[in-house]
């Protein structure tokens, strides 16, 4: 049984197969949390997660599952662009700041520039 | 056939099936780009591909595939991250930024204060 405990995991209960003790998704999808598994199948299909998973060292599964979760969940909540729709916010508000980021610095650039033309004209008078 | 040609849609090739003339890739997938649904049906499976498609209404499926398709192939770079990958490195990316623009910002009004503090010290010196 998958996860060292009496119950299969979620994915062989889902998909209503036997938990063998080399079960690959058992580490990830333990049997109390059946949704995690669901959507990940939902959205990508067991025996795709199954090959994506196998195509991995054993080290870098876990985080693997975590974005496959995160993607999953992210086209449930929106279908038409799922993670694509985050990317594409995350890049217009990198463009708007670094366009703030350049604003704020020519004007501090023009303020330094006030302050070094009042300095020098200060000197001339004295 | 799909797409009004006489070769049937990439999917229906590479699922080798009849195309339709309802066949509910051939919109998306020509069959001049294999590549395209070939790298879909890798990451998503095609019959997952197909119920996303059919839950969605036709205007917006053009934009689910292109999405889709961005999610795979972000996955076929990066196995471990995908798409997540970029969104944490954009998110990075916007709180090193919005830091920039708070520095920025601060930097600006104390040169600002030290501006007003020398006028207000030239004022009473004349």
């Amino acid at each position: 049984m998958g996860g060292n405990t009496n119950s299969p995991c979620a994915s062989c209960k889902l998909l209503r197969r036997r938990c063998t003790k080399d079960c690959i998704f058992a580490p990830y999808f333990p049997s109390h949390d059946p949704h995690k598994f669901a959507i990940v199948h939902k959205v990508f299909g067991a025996s795709n997660v199954s090959k994506m998973l196998q195509e991995l060292p054993c080290d870098q599964r876990e985080d693997a599952v975590s974005s496959l979760v995160y993607e999953a969940h992210a086209r449930m909540r929106d279908p038409v662009y799922g993670c694509v729709g985050a990317i594409s916010y995350l890049q217009n508000q990198v463009s708007e700041l670094q366009m703030q980021l350049a604003v704020a610095q020519a004007e501090m650039l023009c303020i330094q520039m006030e302050h070094e033309y009042d300095s020098l004209s200060r000197e001339t008078i004295f």
